[in-house]
């Protein structure tokens, strides 16, 4: 028999060249031990609610309304709802045509881009057009939507940072385009540096690679550094003079752990720096209602905004959007909320503050705990996580691990998690699904799990890992690097 | 300056060359004349609550409380919802990982999977595998993903039903694959030929194209028509001699106008077909909350099922399913109410049934009303809506008409259909979006407008459409074809 169109040899070679670390192998293992009723830790995503968050009550009710309008007339409803959620659903549906369950326009409802728009305008100092904001099923969505708009062939190279959230070398692979990368440089605190960036998309010139586009991730995911705003301004002069399109994936704008440097938007930088930078560089940013102290992964709620994108190019991404008609209208009414949030006097203000800062004053905690933790690790090392959800340990394996890896098939730090999963139901990410330098391994962990499990976690992972170096150092004198 | 990556200029030429005719020129032009303050009765989309169908109240009830779980524990909770909608939102949540803010599974949840799976063993009398089914973001979320798994490149052809809903010559194009048509024989109540089938395969391998995948969309949107078991067989034994995977459209499974020709899918005949076939050939078959009784389109809820794929292609598309991580969590509820529905017994099923029994016959009253009404009017003829949700009654332009389109730069069917929006407000979808023979003129409407506007709204289409020939028909003898 002829291979048939969805046989493996005869798929499209591009869905083949994917891969997707943060659900692959070690994921999948994860998972048949689960079912065969190991207690598994899952920290390979950054989904809190998962590890036991707490969804934020107020948006929870008002979404509830909204999913059942005929509540709204029950003289009952009072009993169950407060005043000012009751009248935020009433507020939200009136921006619908038709409630929940019909489709929204392409782009999401109207009145909730205007919401958005107000946010990023005070955000940012500078008014922000509805008209240029699309609401997406999530943040990935929106990426991929950009980059498939981008990307005409294997000649397009996208400049991602190594390490890299892999969506973007997922996503890269699927539209058959070239990932350029550049390093982070991990001694600096996974700073970023000009001149390699330089040398990055020279390299990729001189093997005929059309760079067309930048993606920075800020706060960092895996690494969880947070660009300075001088940072920012490089980054932003260095695409206007090579003349790229700037991807500012900016989810984690809201986990902030440390003072020094808090989030500013590339956008804000940009719009800063005056023309004709800032009516010519052309920049996308992202964001979601996943992250933040929202945490809700499931509902599947994002955006992206357009900064100096011609009005013919807003129209051709409408028109792709428009195939699978419309974002959900649940997560268009999460991040309505999420952008228009409660105000001091508001019934429910207190309680929501309460709930919110609970949340990340505890992500900030526990920030401080797994990096402590791991630095305690025989032969680890691990910056501390200054925004973002994640944690990424460097991994000084032993020469003799490498080696048993290499006897296993398995590539080191994938070794290295399979084993820590195995002994422990601890489920990470390898280094090597994010990118890293030749012959260093680290492994991705969010710090979700609850404030109260993480000592015993990091107690479970250090014995683990001292035991691991144990039996594969080298005792006639292996030394630290 | 040089052109930028989001000039229009420099876009992936696959996204220009996109076309989406629902979302198009005239919903565009609706839009405007909506915002200067025009009604406008939105037919160009089957979006079902937007003109006023009210939600099936169970299974709101259920995900408003798998939103709000902290409602569960309220000692009032039965002032506002059923014992059983309480009943069945606990079972769900009992099924996600941390409720409904959680990322599922990229396939979506394994205990709603089973339920899908559950539901198509009855509908088929053949056992599914819940390991064979993803769920998706809506149903063209799915299709996108099988083509993109499909095309290689545009030596790829994919047989589509002409005219077709545009979902599928928009993913082909921006897959940058080759869009094989088959006409639908109007003049036969839009009825398939086997032959003609032959005849297109034979004139794309002689153009060069390796044709890799047929789709049927049944019932036909926007065609209506249902595929009789007969029918169905022959085109399952065409693609098994040729070696094609199908891809079975279903989401209109539940709408049914007639009696005669009830759905039966394309799973349960190639099972029934038995050895060789019902092992070898290869179907995938989509499914969708957005249509049927339901219609809760803004949730963006579906599943495809997967018949004959290997293991390894299974893989394939679930590491690229990940990418995206989740398929949104309350739409997944809804999938599973949807296919494990009340039982007679239960307190809420007696209402249940009322609801759903009176959307489907009042929408089998509207088609019944439709037909009817465009038959009756000047050089207009309509097959009757036997299935799915739209009317594509045939326009049979005079050539003046033609000529004046000609002059002002329209396609003649977008010429009719702008002045019947600007005359009465009536957007509707002009026949060349969904592709028809030369020469011939349609436009697609849903027959989803309330039941008591539709008299108006068909006595508004007449003077208009009976005024427009009046207009530009030949009174020194044009006759009618």
């Amino acid at each position: 028999m002829a291979p048939r169109a969805l046989d493996y040899e005869s798929l499209n070679e591009n869905v083949k060249k994917v891969q997707y670390a943060v659900r692959g192998e070690l994921y999948l293992r994860a998972s048949e031990l689960q079912k065969e009723g190991k207690k598994i830790i899952f920290t390979n995503v950054g989904n809190p609610q998962a590890l036991g968050q707490k969804p934020l009550t107020f948006p929870r009710q008002v979404v509830a309304l909204c999913q059942a309008p005929f509540l709204l007339d029950d003289p009952n409803v009072g009993l169950l709802f407060p005043a000012d959620a009751i009248a935020r659903a009433k507020h939200y549906l009136s921006l619908t045509t038709g409630g929940l369950g019909a489709y929204s326009d392409s782009r999401g409802l109207p009145g909730v881009r205007k919401e958005v728009a107000e946010f990023i305008g005070r955000r940012d100092g500078h008014p922000s057009d509805p008209e240029l904001i699309f609401l997406t099923d999530g943040a990935s969505k929106g990426v991929m939507q950009i980059l498939n708009t981008i990307i005409r062939g294997e000649g397009d190279g996208i400049l991602v940072p190594v390490p890299q959230y892999p969506l973007y070398s997922a996503a890269i692979a699927l539209f058959g385009g070239s990932l350029v990368p550049y390093y982070l440089e991990e001694t600096a605190n996974w700073g970023l540096d000009i001149n390699d960036l330089r040398q990055s998309v020279s390299r990729a010139r001189a093997n005929g690679i059309t760079v067309r586009a930048m993606v920075i991730i800020n706060p960092g995911n895996p690494t969880g550094q947070c660009l300075s705003q001088a940072n920012l301004k490089e980054i932003l002069y260095f695409c206007y003079q090579e003349n790229l399109v700037l991807l500012g994936d900016e989810v984690y704008q809201q986990n902030i752990y440390q003072d020094e440097r808090p989030f500013i938007s590339a956008r804000k930088v940009l719009l800063g720096m005056g023309p004709p930078i800032s009516r010519e560089l052309q920049l996308v940013s992202f964001h979601t209602v996943s992250k933040g102290y929202w945490g809700e992964c499931g509902q599947r709620g994002g955006y992206f905004e357009m900064t100096n994108i011609p009005p013919k190019s807003v129209d051709e991404i409408y028109k792709v959007a428009s195939i699978s008609l419309s974002p959900n209208v649940p997560a268009q009414i999460f991040m309505g909320l999420m952008v228009n949030p409660l105000k001091p006097g508001d019934i429910s203000y207190d309680q929501f503050v309460l709930e919110s800062k609970g949340i990340l004053e505890s992500l900030r905690r526990r920030a401080r705990i797994m990096t402590d933790g791991f630095n305690s690790c025989r032969n680890v090392v691990c910056n501390f996580t200054e925004g973002a959800m994640y944690s990424f340990p460097q991994i000084r394996l032993p020469p003799r691990a490498i080696q048993a890896a290499k006897q296993a098939g398995k590539v080191p730090d994938v070794f290295y998690c399979l084993k820590l999963l195995e002994a422990t139901g601890i489920s990470t990410v390898p280094g090597s699904g994010f990118g890293q330098k030749e012959g260093v391994f680290h492994l991705r962990t969010t710090i979700l799990p609850a404030e109260e499990e993480m000592p015993e976690i990091m107690a479970s992972f250090k014995k683990f890992n001292d035991e691991f170096m144990e039996q594969y150092e080298d005792h006639r004198g292996y030394s630290r690097m």
